[in-house]
């Protein structure tokens, strides 16, 4: 059984995966001093010696042999969602020191199950999602305020014993170090309410964009724009995370049809008090999120 | 059979409608010089003097008898497209001198039919839409810029005479002369290409906000609040959009619901390779918009 620190100033952080959401982890914790040493682990040998001559990494390493020798605290796995189980296990092979590891994937359930992964006993796992992201990817565009004001999704075991109650704790305490809020839900419930919050916004921004001939472009404005936005993200990231999340989506994907298809009769009907209820309805909800404090509009 | 001026700095313009855009017109045309004198119509008095106590209007009338006396050379109806008619003919019957009208309706078709409008020979209605706006409605929201670089479609007839070409021309320069760039189509053609360009994404977003529940508002990020944006419009306003173009909009929201069915049995059948190309292609389409001269990103 490890004890695990509770601020996180003089530890040794590894990021495994230094992309947008890894770049930016690192550069987080550079700007607010959190981490003593912070590590870099990826394929990518030129991208981990620029984050180290940038001076956002003390060290970068595409063997990971080369961490045998770390004590490390804190493991960030920042891979795609269809990574992050393999790359789990890879990691555990080479950690032989009690620490934690957590990991920044927008599924959950999948991940926090650990099927398959031989965690030994000086590791312990505790999942996390930070809902902060762009549809731009890659190094070039991390930034330290990534995560600044935005929230942190962490999901425990459903009957955590002491030891994961303290590591949740401490995974709390490193995304709040880093500027964002916290919040615990159970892996499912994250996935249940991402399907609705993340993954249905960018299945029906992608149709809207795939529908709409790039001849009508000339004649698209700040609508079509904001509402196609998310369909420039990655999509390989997004099949991962499709697959990775599949009923849940199903059944989000199954009532926004449906709902769609009711306001598709209004119209067909011609029943314009109903379309206008629908479309009322609708606007309530959009300005009960922009008058919310936390809103970044 | 009247004669048109082609340059609009001596003239007296009217605006009928003073909100978002009316009153963005008033404000266009008076930091550009554009109307030596600017005249507006509208319910509101008070609304009609703050903009004359601002110094963008020169007068502003509640009853449209005071018009008779003016020489108007261009009348811009800014009501709601389901108003458009009514008060054209209601302004017909004031507007003693010859003149053009043009309106910002965001449909055609059924605008520039002028179905039972009694319009006098000394009079001419040209359309146009202007692609610009935004879901915060109201005078308060006008701005002088709205419309600089943005694209305002043009709607002549399909064989206009000459006096109707000449007409179209001076409304194309009109615009042009507050900072918008123009585009010539047939109220058909514009009212196909919008419900696929505007009127489907309004309503994709509509169900969207529609179908998240404001207990999950919490956990929505950036991608949720571009996505949903324009719910945030006027419902009364879309109302009225929907029903003007109504089987374009149908047919476009019938390709939408095929295509998203088909998303959605990929799903069904986790075939991801296929669930990837669609998600790649619609990236493909997206980035064509940014990569666009004119975009505005």
């Amino acid at each position: 059984m490890s004890t695990h620190v509770t601020t996180w100033n003089s530890s040794t952080i590894l990021i495994h995966g230094v992309g947008l959401l890894g770049g930016s982890i690192a550069k987080a914790c550079r700007a607010r001093g959190v981490g003593k040493r912070i590590i870099g682990t990826g394929r990518d040998r030129v991208k981990l010696e620029s984050a180290v001559s940038a001076g956002w990494l003390d060290g970068g390493f595409s063997d990971l042999g080369q961490l045998e020798s770390e004590q490390i605290d804190l493991t960030v796995i920042c891979t795609p969602v269809d990574r992050i189980t393999t790359d789990l296990s890879l990691l555990a092979r080479h950690l032989k020191h009690s620490g934690l590891i957590t990991d920044v994937g927008s599924t959950k359930e999948q991940i926090c199950r650990l099927d398959g992964v031989q965690l030994p006993a000086h590791l312990t796992f505790v999942g996390s999602h930070p809902l902060a992201g762009s549809e731009k990817q890659g190094l070039e565009n991390a930034q330290a305020d990534l995560f600044q004001g935005r929230l942190t999704v962490v999901t425990p075991k459903d009957e955590p014993n002491e030891h994961e109650r303290a590591a949740m704790k401490s995974v709390i305490e490193f995304w709040q170090a880093i500027g964002s809020r916290t919040l615990c839900m159970s892996p499912k419930e994250h996935d249940e309410a991402l399907a609705r919050t993340s993954h249905l916004p960018h299945l029906v921004s992608s149709v809207l964009a795939f529908c709409v001939d790039d001849n009508y472009h000339h004649l698209t404005g700040t609508g079509f724009r904001d509402t196609t936005r998310i369909a420039a993200g990655d999509p390989a990231l997004w099949t991962a995370i499709v697959k990775a999340n599949r009923q849940p989506i199903l059944d989000a994907l199954g009532e926004y049809a449906q709902m769609l298809e009711l306001l598709t009769q209004m119209i067909e009907n011609d029943d314009a008090v109903h379309i206008k209820d629908f479309l009322a309805n609708a606007q309530e909800m959009r300005l009960k999120l922009t008058s919310r404090g936390d809103s970044h509009e």
